[in-house]
């Protein structure tokens, strides 16, 4: 194998400046999933990866394959999306791309071209789920955790169904799951992404080896007291919803913060009738809970459910939770994040692990059982889904090569595990 | 003059179903200003009148004015409003103008039908604002304190000017001052209303003497943080918007107990950008203070005020506040207060005071000048503008017949105060 200093690590990042060029306006990135903008990123993709010894397909789902044969069928994937949100990122998905572009590229390039394993990249399709409202789109296809009947009747805005989107693009939805066909010899996965949040940089860290992505709790709430006259009502005949849930919205931070790394999110408290002139008859709020060990989470889902019925007596008001979807905790692979805290401090002499808040297509391919972790790299104020999403260019360079020496340490354990 | 014992209160009880069959819907009472229900409303109320020697005549704001001459040209005025919101009550403003119509009646059709002092019956134009949101229209007028260049531009949901109902009412927007002619020789105010509100219910009292209409603070407050991913963001990196003003909602109540009778009302609470997954980055609230004593609304402003700062440091957000609008408190007169006490005391035997939070057209006759005051009957649940408001038939009776005796003891005082 070739001295990684022989590794081009600017590649990477003079291919997310081009993109840029191609894909985005003067209100950030427009990669939008099923769309043509989308299109012509990932036809810009497939050229790029001309005249190398490769094999490109897409699959039942409409994720990207791009395939180096290795002397063993054993095979590690590289992943991530080129897919963005309205008005996104030059980074946000593209990034793990382009590092899986220049890791692939290095092998099919060093010696005789042919790595000692299988090396796939995929640009999973849609994971932002801008469009449809759908997420992990393709990633969920190839690991079975679809959903057909649900994802068929999605819309977007303009009335347009999922279905046909995906048949514009000469996918069939009810042929989605023959995307679990590429999981063959899949032995690894890894990927690449900017953390989208600021924790390293707070820290003052380039790189972080992560150890998962938490799980989820996510509810509406809702408070109802009575509705009445603000000038005729005294203070204590008031039976108010937005008293109920101004407790809760102060009580989730106490919950959250007995836990390290925990979060408690309310994102959203809408109240009504929502006129000045009277006192709040009912509050619909949302809550977002958040940590990568399952006993805290139900932990915290728990204690927020008990304060907001303590809250609701108090106040003389009723409380109702409904839940609007929830995922477990998927940890990764612990020889993977070892090898991508080796690869990071031999990259940056740094060592720091972190959970992901967001999800990633790493979860789903981790929850199926393949070996994977991911890298994340610092986001400029912890800013992403945003024209103004940023990294240091230094940093991404130190992040494709970490990335690079990742692959190459997870190949040597996939054929000597 | 007769003994009130001839005093005919059932005939206002009466005239109300009957004005409710005619103008109600299965949803409430629809007598909205200056639309067709509130004209056949009207013009119902005026037939109710005929035969009686009294002088109608509608005047430049659209209010309504029945005169039956006294000895003296001295003049009581009794009050209130025909109009109602939309799906309102039965008894709202309409009690009112039929309180004052068995008092006309009775002056009328007594003795020689030549009361003492000159009576006349407003029914004012427009007091609830339901239609173009300007709340007193006709009182205000009357007042001198209406405002021509504001009103104009008012449109309803159809996009239907304010001046443009006016006119098919026969009213010129530029003619409503002329409502002040009606002041003449006027001694005295009156009117009778539900409260509106839980007060007289939870102490079991039928009536209460009103000691004027608070003063009301309104205000719009923003506070700022830092929109950030609920996933990504740990809890101490967090500029969360909604924790300030979950604090300053619950804070509110601390600064109006401080104080009898004062309330403090978060009606309306925004988050933005308002989605599960966020942060919220910025709140818009409401804040309505009232309360009968300008030092205490102002000290519970100026209260509120630096709550809010410190709230907003302790977040790390920052806030800002704008007057939506305010009003002074309008204490009644202190004499006829007294023979409101003595009228309920005599007809109930009850003894209660207590301000009004919501404003009435009496407000506008009151800081004009003209001794006023108001008697309060019990609502059903302190609820109104609804169309389930109710008092019980037997509280509607000792109200009127108590505002009869207060008219007496108003026309003697009249004469020798």
């Amino acid at each position: 194998m070739a001295a990684s200093s022989d590794f081009n690590a600017q590649i990477a990042v003079t291919l997310l400046r081009e993109l840029q060029d191609l894909t985005a306006d003067k209100h950030g990135a427009q990669r939008i999933a099923w769309t043509e903008t989308w299109r012509r990123a990932r036809a810009w993709f497939e050229s790029k990866l001309e005249g190398l010894p490769v094999e490109c397909h897409r699959d039942a789902a409409g994720n990207n394959w791009f395939t180096l044969k290795g002397a063993s069928e054993k095979t590690l994937i590289l992943g991530s999306h080129l897919d963005s949100v309205p008005n996104g990122g030059w980074l946000d998905g593209a990034l793990g791309v382009m590092a899986g572009y220049a890791v692939l590229r290095y092998f099919a390039t060093t010696g005789d071209g042919v790595p000692p394993v299988t090396i796939r990249l995929v640009d999973w399709a849609d994971e932002e789920g801008a469009r449809f409202g759908r997420s992990l789109f393709g990633s969920s296809a190839f690991a079975g955790t679809h959903s057909v009947e649900a994802d068929r009747v999605r819309k977007d805005k303009d009335g347009i169904a999922l279905e046909e989107a995906l048949h514009d693009d000469g996918i069939d939805i009810d042929k989605i799951h023959n995307a679990a066909g590429e999981r063959a010899n899949a032995c690894a996965y890894l990927e690449l992404h900017i953390e989208q949040g600021p924790i390293l940089e707070k820290h003052g860290l380039a790189l972080g080896a992560v150890t998962g992505t938490k799980g989820v709790e996510r509810h509406a709430i809702t408070f109802t007291g009575q509705e009445a006259h603000s000038g005729s009502t005294p203070m204590h005949l008031r039976r108010d919803a937005l008293s109920a849930a101004a407790k809760l919205a102060l009580e989730i931070r106490s919950i959250a913060t007995r836990h390290t790394d925990a979060v408690c999110t309310m994102g959203s408290l809408k109240t009504f009738p929502g006129i000045v002139t009277a006192v709040v008859g009912r509050v619909e709020a949302t809550l977002d809970q958040r940590d990568l060990d399952s006993n805290v989470l139900a932990q915290m889902y728990d204690e927020a459910q008990q304060a907001s019925e303590q809250f609701a007596a108090e106040e003389h008001c009723s409380v109702e939770w409904s839940r609007i979807w929830s995922i477990e905790p998927i940890p990764f692979h612990p020889q993977l994040i070892k090898f991508c805290e080796e690869a990071i401090h031999e990259t940056s002499c740094e060592v720091f692990r972190l959970p992901s808040g967001p999800l990633h297509d790493a979860a789903e391919v981790s929850r199926l059982g393949i070996p994977t972790t991911m890298m994340f790299v610092q986001s400029l104020g912890g800013i992403s889904h945003n024209r103004i999403e940023d990294t240091e260019e230094a940093h991404l360079i130190l992040a494709v090569r970490a990335f690079h020496l990742l692959a190459s340490k997870t190949m040597s354990w996939i054929l000597h595990p």
